[in-house]
């Protein structure tokens, strides 16, 4: 069995039923990585936290609001571990490269019980129509849209070749990361971490802007 | 709304009680595609089969050997429509080849409505220890090494470089496969299908055994 390392904290300001709120949360998005989100009922989060049913329940009226708040604070956790430091590299293939070490290593250190918690609940609300889909689903296509994104800026700034297509490079990256997530998940086995960097560097590395004959000429390279 | 393509139907031999439990698990494979193996009950599949639960319980005598049964219809199921027919492919590249679009097509196809049965039961599963997931765990990794079994051949006759790790070449393919299938599901959108399609294509191509410079001049080729 696999530790839970860091406990994912949430956000919150001022009063003290915003601070119970946000612990709630948390306990409900880490039970919604292992569990899914449908496992999550007032009284299961009650006895998780040993608060009493009416107390959770004065926070959210509804099971659809419960996990509609939960897959919100997963995000604000997202946003806080990997996209926001991300911003600190330069844009282009700097940051690019540390949005994807981020996730692998929000994955890796085992922020949710459960891994991945987009990956886990879109596979849980793939089959299922309705907010709590539609939610993962533009979250999902979000985080693929500025992985794309950073690919165009290299693109622009010639970190990354003019014939790559970004759709396509994106698509690639975030597999790899999924997959790590997956097979850490399924096989406890950490070397999956190990092969999705591989498989990061080596993709860049073969995006690199293209080298012309002559070019590779001047510099002598012809014969490695 | 997806349209169910195509019911999967599991081999059956002789009797009218071996039928009766092959439909049972066609339609609990379904559901739990696209439900989870724990939405599966006695009563679940009685309503959704029109029949008795005493008719439904009579084959199986827990949930969990319900599970198991399930499980092992999905791999029936994927024994049947991906990896034998990929054995009528010669082995090393073509075979590894066909294994990857015989998966392919069976998401795309929507052979369960809740896309690759075993990618949906590994998310449910991968935090919940015990039987169930011990065979999901086992199948996919009886999988993955297939593919990387079928890349080490093709090392051997020369059709991939020996450069190639064999594990980490599988573990991307594996990945083009199962982000199309977590794309498809939940943005439903088969663009991810010609994306995965185009990874595996350029990965394999870019495993091609390495021509040194010397045969490159030979054929003419440095220039290009």
């Amino acid at each position: 069995m696999k530790q839970h390392q860091a406990r994912p904290t949430i956000l919150y300001r001022g009063s003290r039923s915003a601070k119970t709120r946000a612990d709630i949360l948390a306990a409900a998005a880490d039970i919604a990585s292992a569990e899914g989100l449908e496992a999550l009922s007032i009284g299961r989060l009650a006895t998780h936290l040993r608060m009493s049913k009416t107390g959770v329940f004065a926070h959210f009226g509804s099971k659809q609001q419960l996990q509609l708040a939960t897959v919100d604070a997963a995000k604000q956790i997202f946003l806080c571990q990997i996209a926001g430091p991300s911003l600190q590299s330069p844009r282009g293939l700097p940051r690019l490269g540390s949005m994807l070490e981020h996730w692998l290593s929000y994955v890796e250190k085992i922020t949710f019980r459960g891994g991945c918690f987009f990956a886990a609940a879109a596979a849980e609300f793939d089959s299922r129509p309705g907010a709590v889909h539609d939610e993962i689903a533009a979250l999902s296509r979000a985080w693929l849209n500025a992985l794309r994104n950073e690919i165009a800026f290299a693109q622009r700034e010639k970190q990354l070749a003019f014939s790559i297509d970004p759709r396509q490079l994106a698509f690639e990256l975030h597999a790899y990361v999924q997959e790590a997530n997956w097979a850490f998940k399924l096989f406890d086995d950490k070397s999956a971490f190990l092969r999705a960097r591989r498989a990061i560097a080596h993709r860049l590395a073969s995006s690199a802007p293209h080298k012309t004959a002559f070019q590779k000429r001047r510099k002598g390279k012809v014969n490695e």
